[in-house]
């Protein structure tokens, strides 16, 4: 399978190498407890251990030129026949704590493959393809998620994270150091979008969508939106044994109306590709015995559409007035994120279709409900994902998992694509 | 006023020094943020500081014999003309987290001013009397409240403390050594009750009953039960992104369920005197971007009696079988406290009386709605406690206040008891 254009038969990839790398890089981090996960969070040791390790079998193995820009990506270069802009093939290779072995290390192991499939064969493109490992693309400690994508899209300045969390005494200046990256020189990791054609990324589905219908490869057209707020919650603190029920302004009571209130908010506000979540909530002081006085949590809406999360929010606002009047309560609320959802650009969308069509495999068109470094990559370039299955649709947990047979036809599909992108893009 | 069957002129109690040792007292644990509470928890700098203070007052200023018992309860004693068994003046000196200035400080600054008066007017009586500082009166990191009363009257053993968290990595038995304790003899903190007469303890209202309607004086009849249980709702952690709104297990939405139907259940099952609070509750894993996988909380019953508790938490029960059903959790559900309402002594409750007639003032007989020390005592001896109002019925925040003009009428009512009881009680 697979010709490329200058006539080389580049043939499939090699799964039985995948199926190595994965367990090769799975040794960094790995917690000891049965059962237990992966911590390979920006600016652990284990992180450090798999970027030098991913360093070394692009430079040593496959012979790339390598380089590590002032955000700490890790981008290695195969030259193009043609003076032309780079195809680029990325993910990452952090995780969140405690979470699976293939979210981010699934699409650097195939970039990896396919590229290495190239070098073996001798058959160079037209344009330079690029592989590339974005930097603390999970939350982290330091606070600051795709921080490297966002560097190299030009969204993210070093100003922006100075004075964060140190954690460990740790900041984020040294972390950044100890990958071979440079805070004060952050703005410089901002790519020429005239240098990049286009920017591929393979990553696992993370849900159940193409895993409960059974299909191997997931074409992404878009990246869900995402927008998160502070709510606090403001009553009053008093003893809970001698304030009468009648005299409460009670800031858990009104809290929990306000979680219900914006679950229905969402289930009502639309279909399958909307969810809203809130994950974190803290009361105050938090004791038995003390009427709580303070509750703050952090909502989150996801969206594939502006409309779906101002939908949302409509709902929500009529809830927190509600229960504003009804409690006697106080609520603050502050916007913390507010992400655009972001398309996948049609000619990638494209590429990959036809590569799946090529192969006889079956694919959904499916929208992506995580963020991935693709939605700012978007911003500067064509941008497009492949999904792989998720088994079972469980992911930031150690049971995240992804079966060989999906992986080896993603590789495919991904070697495939590239393929026709290089025939496709920039033509004289 | 107030002459003692010795004939001594005792006289009333001394204002200006109640309100500086107050302030003197207060130094220690107040937060130096604006509006900021006291943080006295026991086992903290702050606790052991008051501790230190109170044991160089009794000591050196009033010439007491003190000791401190395996619990860490810090006893002073002042020696009586016959063999009789003490009568005993006490409170605590803790707070909890944000707390105020008066609750227990109150009754251990009245105690002692109380005490003075008769050292300083050579005036011997009949009984012995001791002033008590008990260990851990309210909910601390250990989970172990009204430690040292519990351990006074015998039911609370060292096997029951062991185990418990350790929070800061300082155990329990860290904490209490640390204050001159031994979890190991903890068993021998227990009173003979043959040694002891009668219990009085001043202590603040914390509600509003006595502050509304303007009276100085509350002469407490019954000391609500309490009843506490920890409920732990086991959902599914998973992504919050890629996890649709039909396939979640959300803990933190079932538990709000929770906390919503267990505030209907109190305000239905009864009247004025039924008080039901969720003070605490955790949030696990507590991340933006994960569906909570799990919600532990601590919940709440008072109530002057038996049936009003089992009304309440058969309504609960109903509320926890509907939302474990509707929202495929789990939750289980631990009784961590199951105090029965105890009355106070009614030898005690008519020296108040007394005391308060004698001066003039009026007062009010009232159940109190907090459990004190003074619950564990009356198993073991005569007990009884005096109110004073608290402005607005403020409580366990930085704002609890009581005047001192009642608080000067307290003492003296305080000071009246303690001579009445002398000479009516262990009459010969």
């Amino acid at each position: 399978m697979g010709t490329s254009a200058a006539g080389f038969d580049v043939q499939g990839v090699n799964s039985g190498r995948i199926a190595q790398r994965l367990g090769e890089l799975a040794r960094f981090g790995r917690s000891e407890a049965s059962g237990g996960g992966w911590f390979r969070s920006f600016g652990t040791d284990a992180e450090l251990g798999a970027r030098e390790w991913l360093r070394d079998l692009w430079h040593k193995v496959l012979g790339l030129e390598v380089r590590v820009d002032p955000a700490a990506n890790l981008w290695g270069t195969l030259p193009g026949r043609e003076t032309l802009p780079a195809l680029v093939l990325g993910s990452h290779h952090d995780t969140v704590p405690n979470g699976g072995q293939f979210d981010g290390a699934l699409g650097l192991v195939l970039a990896t493959e396919v590229v290495q499939r190239l070098v073996e064969v001798g058959c160079r493109l037209r344009h330079p393809v690029q592989v590339v490992s974005f930097t603390a693309e999970e939350p982290n400690p330091f606070q600051v998620s795709t921080l490297g994508s966002r560097a190299a899209a030009g969204v993210l300045r070093g100003w922006m994270c100075r004075g964060g969390p140190h954690p460990d005494g740790v900041s984020l200046r040294d972390a950044l150091q100890a990958a071979g990256g440079d805070l004060d020189w952050l703005d410089r990791a901002r790519l020429d979008p005239a240098g990049v054609s286009a920017y591929l990324e393979c990553h696992i589905e993370q849900g159940k969508r193409l895993w409960s219908r059974g299909i191997p490869l997931g074409v992404v057209t878009a990246i869900t939106g995402i927008y998160r707020e502070e709510v606090v919650v403001e009553g009053e603190a008093n003893h809970a044994g001698t304030t009468l029920m009648a005299d409460r302004r009670d800031a858990l009571c009104a809290a929990a109306e306000l979680v219900l209130g914006f679950e229905e908010a969402v289930v009502r506000g639309g279909g399958e590709e909307i969810v809203g979540t809130i994950g974190q909530l803290e009361v105050r002081p938090n004791a038995p015995n003390i009427v709580p006085g303070c509750v703050s949590l952090m909502l989150e809406v996801r969206s594939p559409d502006r409309e779906g999360t101002e939908k949302v929010l409509r709902a929500f606002d009529e809830c927190v007035r509600r229960v504003e009047a009804g409690r006697r309560v106080q609520v603050r609320r502050v916007r913390l994120l507010d992400q655009e959802a972001s398309r996948m650009d049609p000619a990638v969308i494209g590429a990959l279709e036809r590569a799946a069509a090529e192969l006889g495999e079956p694919y959904m068109l499916l929208s992506s409900m995580a963020g991935h470094d693709a939605t700012h990559m978007a911003r500067i370039t064509r941008a497009g994902m492949l999904f792989v299955p998720s088994v079972g649709g469980k992911s930031h947990c150690p049971e995240e998992e992804s079966r060989m047979e999906d992986i080896a036809k993603a590789g495919d599909a991904l070697l495939r694509a590239l393929l026709i992108l290089d025939e496709e893009l920039d033509a004289r």
